[in-house]
C-alpha cells in the first residue's frame, strides 16, 4: 500500500466522529446481484462488514440470490412456467431457491465474514419463526410460493447481535399452511431494519444511485425526501425496475428507519466511503 | 386415540421419574437416513424432540442428508468420481451436499419444528467457526473435500439453548484454506455431544440395535461396555456398516458423554419410547 | 402398569399440545378438607404437582386445615363457643389453627412434595407480609380472630418461584394490631391467584362440580361464565355450601384470572386429567 | 429515654468500628428457652436482629421451642414413655414438635420481626431439603423420631438472605425414610453456621457464659480457644447441661465459624452488647 | 467514653427507626466554609458520612473550597480584579479555583473517608460530562469564568454508588466553549440532589438555622414551607447572606427532593443529631 | 485533508486487523512532559485515546506532571530545600504537587477527552485506596512525602473502564500514615498496567526510542527484550535518564504485561501510528 503510516493516523482521525456517530446503532446491508458475484467485490464487502462490527456497530447483513438460482435451475433443467410474464414458483422451484439462499449463499458469506476474523451466524426467515409469510398475488395472479411478509419477529436477529455475531439473513419466510414462501430481499431487509430500529438500511446495487438523467453519472440526486418519491416517479426519474428497490428505501424510512441509501456496490469499499466520508456516495433516502 | 383420561394421568405419572432424571440436561439426537425419509416418520420425530424440549431437556438435532444429496447430484447431472471404492467430493459435489444439507434439510427441519410449536434455530458447522476441519485421507487416498474435525466449538449451540432454542445442526467445517468440508454427521454429532457435555448420544437408524444374530431380531444386544467392542469386532458381531456407528459411540462414551444408543428410527416415537421406559430399545453404549 | 411403551409414547404426544399451552404459566391448586386425608389420594395430588412443575408450569399450592383442626381442639379439649351459630376464634383456638396448619399441614405437604423430588418451600402468610388481614365481622358478629383480607403482597411467593420451588402457603394474615388471622383458604388462594395473575385456579374439592340436579351427577355444568352466577343462585343450583367456593371462583376471574375450576378431589389424579384432556372435568368459570 | 442527642452521636460513633467489621458477614443466632419465654426480652431480640440486618449484617435465626412443646404435650395430655432416662419421641410426640416448632414458635417469630420493621421468611430443615437426618441411637438406644443431622443444605437460606430476608429457621430434618425427625436445635445452629460460612455465632442461653466457679458470676471466662475444652471438662468447668452447648461451640470453629459465642440471653439486648462493644459478653470460643 | 453499655444498646435501638426510614434513600450533603476548616470538626463530619454509609444510605457528598481559594489566591500573589463589586474569575483564577477545588480539597475529603473505613471516589463535575455551564452575568456583569447550571447528569454518581462509593465532588461545570466554569457549591448540591431523586439536602453551614431574631439563637425556626419564603424574605427574616442559601433549598425542594436542611456544621456530628433524633436540628425546608 | 475517499477506505480496510488484535485489550498509555505542553500534540494524543476506546480498546491514561508543577511551586514562591541533590517534598510542596496533579493536569486532560467526543472519568490513587505507598528513602536519604508504592488495588480504574469511561489516573497515593505521598508516574504506571493485566504500556517520552548511539536516530533499536537490558546498561547504551524509564519497562513485562514501549510523543499520532502499523515506532520490550 503506497499510504505512509502518517496518512494512516490521519484517515483513522478524519474517522473518528463518524465511528462516534453510528457506535452501537444498527446498520442493516441488503446485498445481493453483481457486486456478490466477483469475488474480489465480495471480499471488500466482507471486510466492510468485518470493520464495522469491531468498531462498535451492530451489523446485519440480508441477502438474496438471484444468479446463482437462475444458474442452479438450469443446471437442474428445471423450465419455469411464466405467468402473465412473471415466473411462477412451484414446489420444486422454491427448493431450489431454498437450497441456493439457505445452503449455498447464505453458508458461502458466513464462510467469508469468518475468514476475515468477523464472527458471523446465519440465520433464515424459519428460524424462530422470523419472517411469517402469505401467498402474494400479483395483480390478482398467483405466482405459487412467492410470498408477502405479513409479521417479522427479529428476535433471533437481536439474539445474535447480543452474543457479538454478525447475523447473515435468507429471507424466506414461513406460511401458517407450513409451506415456504420466496420473499424479496430487499423487501425483507426493509421490514428487518424497520423492525430492529435500525439508524440506516443500505441497499447495494449494481448502479451509482438515483440520477436525474439515467444516461449521466453527473446527475445523481444524492438526497431524496421520501416525501418527493411519488413526484420523482410521475417525473420519470423513477422508472422501471428502480421503483421497487425506492419503495424500499420509502418504506424502510416510513417505518421508522433514519436513514435508507442506494449505493453502488461495483466500487469497492463503498460501504466505508458511505459512512466514513462527509459527501457519502449514491442516494440518501431521508 | 383409544386410550382413556385415566390412562392419560397414569402414564404421565410413570414418566415423571424420567423427566426428572433428565430436567436440565442435554441430549443429542442424529437423525438422518430412511427415518427421515418417511413423512410420518419425520413428523413423529419431531413431535418427541418438541415434548423433550418442553419438559426442561436441553434438546440439539444433528442431521445428515444422505438420500436427498444423492438425488440432487443426479438431478444436475454430476457423475461421481470414484477413488479406490470411495466417491470423491470435488467443489461441485461439494456445493451440492452444501445446499442439501444447510439449504434444505436444516431449513426444513426447522420449519417442521417450528410448526410442532417448538422453537428452532438452523446452524451449520461454520456458523461462529463451529465445526474446524481438515482434509482426510482415507488410507492415504485423497477424497477431496471430505473433512475430519479438527476442534469443536460449541458457543454458538449453547448460546441458542440459552435462547431456549432447539439447535439444528448441519454439520459442515471450515478448513484453515477458507474451504468447506463435508463431515461425517455421526462423528460429527459424537464430538458435538461430548464437547456439549451431553448426557446422552441418540442415533437414529434404521436397525433395531445391536444384534448378536444379525439375522434375528431377537437377539438385541441392549446394554453394550465400551471396553467389549474391540471383542465384539473381533467375533464379527459388530460389521460391515455397523463399525463406523458403533465407533461414534464409543467416542462420544470415552470423550465423556454419559450413554450412546444406536435406536430404531423407523419405528415412532423411538426416542420417547427409549427415553421413558424402564427397559428402553435399541443397544445402549456405556 | 398396563399400559405398553407404545402407548405411553401416545399419550405423551397427545399431552404435547396441553404441555405447550401452560408452559411457564401459573397455576395456583386450592387443597383441603377430604382429599387430603386420605393418604393415596395425598399421594396422587402431590405427584400431579411435581409434574407439573418438572413441565415447566408455576405450580403454588394453597392449604386448609379442616379436619386435622377440628382433631387437634378435640385433643386439648378445647370447647368452641359459637356466636350466632358461628364458632368464635379466640386467642387460643387460633393458636391451634395456626399450630395446626403452619407446623403440621404445611410441613407435611412441603415433606411430600420433596419426597415426590419436587423442590418445595412452606410459606404463610406472615412471611415477608404476604397477607395482611382485618377482623372480619359476619354480619356484625365478631368472631374473634378471623380475619379478613386487606392486602396481599405475592414478594415471597414471586422470591420462591423464581429460584424453583413449589411454594406451599399456609393462609393465615397479619393484622396491622400485631395478632394473627385465620383466612379462608379458598378466598385466599382466590386472591393470590389474582395476584399472581395466575392462569388458572383449581379448587380440589369432594364434589364433582356444579350439578344442575345436585342428587344427579349426570347433569354436571362444565362450564360457567361468571355473569350467570347470580341467575343460578336465583334458581337455587349454586346454593348452601356451594356458595362461597363459587364466590371465590367468580372473584378470581373477576380480578383477572383467566380461568377457575372446581374439581373432584376425590379422583385420582383429577390436577392432570384436568389439565391434560380436551373436555377437562368439573367445572370451569371463565 | 435519658440520653441527649450528643450521646446518641456519640454512640453512633462509638458502633462504627464494629458495623464497618460485621458489614456483610453472616451471624447465627441460636434462640430458645427462657429468653424466648418474656415478652420484653423477646422483643429486645428482635428489635436487635432487625438493627442487625439493616446495618449490612446476614443476620440468620435458629430457633428450638422447649417449653411450648411440653406445655402442648401436657395439654393434650401425652404422657411421654422414657427409655434408658430418656424422652422417646414416637410419632404423635413428633407431630407436637413439628406444630409447636413449626407453625407456633416460627411463625411468631417472624410476625414479630415484621411487626418490628424486618422482612422475615419463616423455613424449616424440611424446606428444600436443608436438614437431611436418620434416626440417632443414644448409646445404643433408640429414640423414636430424634435424629441426627446427616447432611445440611443452606440453599434455601441463602436464596432468602439474597432477597433481604432474615431467615427463621426451625429445625426438623427429613429422614430418607420419609419420617420428619426432632433436630437439637444448637447442633442445627452449629452445622448451618459451618455450612454458612458464618462470622459468628451466637447462642442465646440463660447462664452469663462460662464460669470457673458456677457459683460466682464474678469468675467468668471471656475468651476460650477450643483446644482447651477437653481440659475445661477433664477440671469439671465444664460439666452437666453445659457440655452439649460448649460441643456445638467447638463444631462450629472446627467446621471453620470464625467465633462462636454463649451469651446471657436475659439480659436485655445482650446480642447488640456482644457485637457493639470492646469487652463484648458472656464466653467466646475460637 | 462515659456511655455504658447498656447505653450503647439503648441507644442503637432507639436509633433503628430513622436507619428504616432512610435506608436506601439518597442524601446529598453539601460541606463548605468554617465547618471544613476545624480538622475536628471534618474529622467528625467524615465519621458521620461513612456511618450513614453504612447503615444502607447512599451519601453523595458536594463541597466547595471558600478559604482555602482565598489562600491560595493570596500565595500566588494574584490580585482580583473586581467587576461592579463583584469579583471577576479571569483565566488564572479559574486555574487557582480548579486547583484547589479538584486537586486539594476533594483528595483531602476522599483521604479522610477512606482513612475513617469508607470507600470513597473523587469527582468534579467535568468527569463524563456531569455538570454543563454557561457564562452567568450578573445583571448584565460579566464575571469571567463564573457560570450557571444548564445540564446535570448524574450518571458518574450513580455509577459510583452503585459500586458502593462515596461520590465526593468538586462542582466546576464545562461549557460548551471548552472552558472550566466555576459553580457555586450550594447551587450545583440543589441541582444534584434533585437530579438524584433524593430524599435530603443537607446544607453544613456555620449558623444554628434561620432564626426569627437573627441575634438570638432562640429564635430558630424549625420548619418552613417553601411557599413561605417569600413572605419571610419581606419580612427581612430571610436576608443577606442567607438568601442564595434558602433560595437553593426552595429549588432543591421544588425540583423534588423530599427536605432541604440548614444545620450548623460547627457543632460536632450534627448530620447525625439532625437524621436520628426526633426534633432534629437546624432548619427543615419542605 | 489531501486523502481521498479511496483511500480513507483502504487505510480502514488496513487498520482492520490491529483492531482485531487489540480488541477488548486493556491499553495503559503514560503521559507527560513535553508531549503534554505543545497544545497542539496534546489534542492529537486525546483523538488517538477516543479512536482507540472506540474501537473497542480498553484505554487507561495516567499523567504526570513536571513542568506544570515546577511553575506552580515558582509562582507561590515556594524554594525547593535539596538533599543530596534531590528535591525534598515536603508538606507545602506536596500540596502544591497533589492541586497541580489532581487538580489542574488531570481534569484538563479529562475535560479534553470529552471535549473530542470520549467519556472520560478523572481518578487519582487515593480513590477507593488504589494506590498505598510508604516514605521512600532513596540510598538512606529522606525526602519526605515522596513514597514508594506498596500495593495497587485497580478496582476503581475496572469500575470505570465496566461503565464505559476512559479513567485518567492521577499518581499519588495514600500512606497508613495518613499522608499523601508523591509517586513517580512511571513506576505508577507500570504498576497499574500490571495489575490490569494490560496487553501494553505505552510510556509517550519526548525521546524516538532507545538509540544504539544516542547522537543517531538512526540506530534506534526496535525491539529490546527485557533479558538484554542488563547488558545494555553494562555497554552503557541504556544510561541517565533512560534507566528509571526502562526499568519501567522491564518491571512491566517482568509483572506480567506483554509489552511496553517507549515511543516518541512529539510525533502527532505516535500512539495511532504504534498501533496500527506493521513497524510500529520507537522501542518495544517483551
Amino acid at each position: 500500500m503506497g499510504i505512509s503510516e502518517n496518512e494512516t493516523a490521519q484517515v483513522l482521525v478524519h474517522a473518528l466522529p463518524y465511528i462516534q456517530q453510528y457506535n452501537n446503532k444498527t446498520i442493516v446491508v441488503k446485498y445481493g446481484g453483481n457486486a456478490m458475484v466477483s469475488g474480489e467485490l465480495k471480499d471488500a464487502v466482507m471486510t466492510d462488514l468485518v470493520l464495522l462490527s469491531l468498531v462498535g456497530i451492530r451489523v446485519v447483513l440480508v441477502h438474496g440470490g438471484g444468479p446463482e438460482i437462475t444458474d442452479m435451475l438450469k443446471k437442474v433443467g428445471k423450465e419455469s412456467r411464466f405467468v402473465g410474464g412473471l415466473r411462477y414458483t412451484d414446489r420444486e422451484t422454491m427448493d431450489i431457491v431454498q437450497m441456493v439462499l439457505g445452503g449455498k449463499v447464505n453458508k458461502d458469506l458466513v464462510l467469508s465474514l469468518q475468514h476475515k476474523g468477523g464472527r458471523a451466524l446465519g440465520l433464515c426467515g424459519l428460524d424462530g419463526g422470523m419472517i411469517e409469510a402469505e401467498r402474494m398475488f400479483a395483480d390478482g395472479t398467483d405466482l405459487g410460493q412467492v410470498g408477502q411478509v405479513t409479521n417479522v419477529d427479529v428476535t433471533p436477529i437481536n439474539d445474535a447481535l447480543e452474543h457479538g455475531y454478525i447475523p447473515v439473513v435468507a429471507t424466506m419466510g414461513a406460511g401458517r399452511d407450513g409451506k415456504v414462501y420466496n420473499i424479496n430481499a430487499d423487501t425483507a431487509a426493509a421490514r428487518i431494519a424497520a423492525a430492529l430500529g435500525a439508524e440506516k438500511l443500505i441497499l447495494l446495487t449494481d448502479i451509482r444511485g438515483l440520477l436525474r438523467d439515467k444516461n449521466d453519472e453527473n446527475t445523481l440526486i444524492p438526497v431524496v425526501n421520501v416525501s418527493e418519491v411519488p413526484n420523482l416517479i410521475r417525473q420519470g426519474i423513477i422508472s422501471g425496475g428502480m421503483i421497487p428497490k425506492i419503495d424500499c428505501c420509502v418504506e424502510a424510512v416510513r417505518r421508522g428507519v433514519n436513514r435508507a441509501h442506494i449505493i453502488d456496490g461495483r466500487r469497492p469499499h463503498s460501504i466505508l466511503v458511505e459512512m466514513f466520508s462527509d459527501g457519502g456516495i449514491g442516494t440518501m433516502f431521508l
